[in-house]
């Protein structure tokens, strides 16, 4: 119950097992084929261009950033916790002139604030879901305002566990992540990148292995609609991928959304029981990723989190930055969003901090 | 019977199973100590720096090189294949200056004139078995006339199923996979960096995600040898590596390379047998990947490698490149690396070619 991995859902633990298929091996391709169908729907796209990069969620960010951006390119990223930070790591190390547009640990990005700093962004870039605050920032009118610029979202938190539309609310590049709400093991970073950005990639994609454009020729999505070997794609996870969205799009996308909603306000209110005030602020927190505020009263935080790790075998997160030693982090996520699961934690929590 | 990726040891394949731990659970990061250490072993090494890449065989390569070559470096880069090709092109995109030495498609790579393509490279590189063509290029000679070059090695193909000697023979910085010779799933690819090359990092490298500065700093290998969060672990795919590696440890690294030199002897030696002739150069050829010619009388190449795989589950691969449709690829790797696979697979190709 930390920020993530979560537990996976059965269905994509028993896949990791199945028998190895080759890269080119037809049966491999159909199912790569159904994974990238089963994310467009996850995604809330029609965009060709979506696939698993192979890698973790910040793959996925450096993918979607190294396609679209070169030196001197002028990136906005609004920064409400360590991804945006590392989103402006990502773009400067493109060469890029990033502008930063802060908002509170805590707090949502203002979208008015994202849209005018820059008369001319080449990239305006925001994190719907805030891993490291529990923050939401709503995309709709950043999407309908980013005039010329590409609008590239990290969704790693967030898809699957908040309603998520990337065509409708003009999003450009979405990056997201297989351990969150998804309910699938960390290893791989779905991506979608629309026409508009897929026009607009770099000449020269100072990373091969992250190179859309030569990875569109594998996945399908390239100009010849061939399957032309790039790199070794890793066959156990995307298959596993396949059948922890098969998971999800049984029980209905929305059904998913609507649990981990459910959760998540058990856990808000449960911690607030507990004496805990809640960390992010009012109408922006994210059911999925819980932040509470450490009261004086613990005087070792880590103490804590060790005694539920060995004693109940739950795991939640320490804040990361500016909040660590602050807060803690609750994950109620994918295979893990479950009402047992949080009266488990709860009675676990309230037990230790009795002693 | 591919190029890869193998058939898993079984061990590989369970632990891929297992419940979910977190990236910075005190559990995993024995499990991730357990790994490189034994990761060490295979390299031949004592690198402090040794880790498995959060991605597959081509990240490595591009983690290999993104941290030690700037705009300006020149690389010299043996190319008797693809993968050498693909050095290049990995090079170029971090702006070296880069030097080819060719060699003919089924040769190794001299030595000599690897060694004297350039009188002050930065980097001298080159590919320990070429998967593309089956060849082995010794590195021992490279190794000790590097001069003050660094000397990076792909051993993708090589490690676990030929002798390497990382430190012995002088390499400075090796990349590696999982899915061939140590006989687990591919989506990590295992890297040892030496300190001489530490000490030559660029000063910012253009990728984050492979900035192994970074990296190091959560395998335990950083200044403070504390575990910071970097990127989330691919957990499942590390514990499926911890197991892969146990299984080739217990049989021990001598006997794993014995095994595939006596497979890949009785592939040459049963395919010339119905008729083949090798492509790769005598004294150079790899046990683990054979190179077969196609002949004149087989008309249909492609029909004959979806007989094997429709009617016997067989894969074997096509040629890459200029050998497209010229040469078979067939590989005996890891789990897959036993007698009984050879004698189904040369039964059912007589079988299929007698029709």
């Amino acid at each position: 119950m930390g920020p993530g991995p979560c537990n996976p859902y059965p269905e994509a633990t028993e896949a990791l097992g199945r028998p190895m298929l080759g890269h080119l091996d037809p049966e491999f391709i159909a199912l790569l084929d159904e994974t990238i169908d089963a994310l467009r729907t996850v995604f809330g796209t029609s965009n060709q261009l979506t696939l698993p990069i192979s890698g973790t969620g910040s793959a996925g960010m450096e993918a979607a950033f190294v396609n679209v951006v070169g030196p001197g390119d002028t990136v906005v990223v609004g920064v409400n916790g360590v991804f945006g930070g590392r989103m402006c790591e990502v773009a400067r190390r493109c060469g890029a002139d990033v502008v930063v547009v802060e908002a509170e640990w805590g707090h949502p990005i203002d979208p008015t604030a994202l849209l005018e700093a820059h008369p001319d962004p080449t990239v305006i870039a925001v994190v719907h879901a805030e891993t490291s605050t529990g923050v939401r920032t709503d995309l709709a009118e950043i999407g309908a305002g980013k005039g010329e610029a590409l609008f590239l979202v990290d969704c790693v938190t967030s898809i699957g566990g908040l309603d998520l539309r990337v065509d409708e609310w003009g999003v450009d590049l979405a990056y997201a992540g297989t351990q969150k709400c998804l309910g699938v093991a960390p290893g791989l970073a779905p991506l979608t990148v629309s026409d508009r950005a897929r026009d607009r990639f770099v000449d020269r994609c100072q990373s091969w292995y992250l190179d859309l454009s030569l990875i569109a020729e594998y996945t399908g999505a390239g100009d010849g609609g061939g399957r032309t070997y790039h790199h070794t794609a890793p066959i156990s996870m995307i298959t596993s991928l396949h059948a922890g969205l098969d998971a999800v799009l049984a029980e209905g996308l929305d059904a998913s959304i609507a649990r981990h909603a459910a959760c998540g306000a058990l856990v808000q209110e449960g911690m607030q029981d507990l004496g805990f005030s809640l960390f992010a602020a009012d109408g922006y927190r994210l059911p999925q990723l819980t932040t509470v505020r450490i009261p004086d009263r613990v005087t070792d935080e880590a103490d804590v989190r060790r005694s539920l790790l060995e004693e109940y075998g739950i795991e939640i997160g320490g804040g990361l930055g500016p909040v660590a030693g602050k807060v803690w982090r609750i994950g109620c996520m994918g295979h893990t969003a479950r009402p047992r699961n949080v009266t488990t934690l709860l009675g676990a929590l309230a037990t230790v901090l009795a002693r």
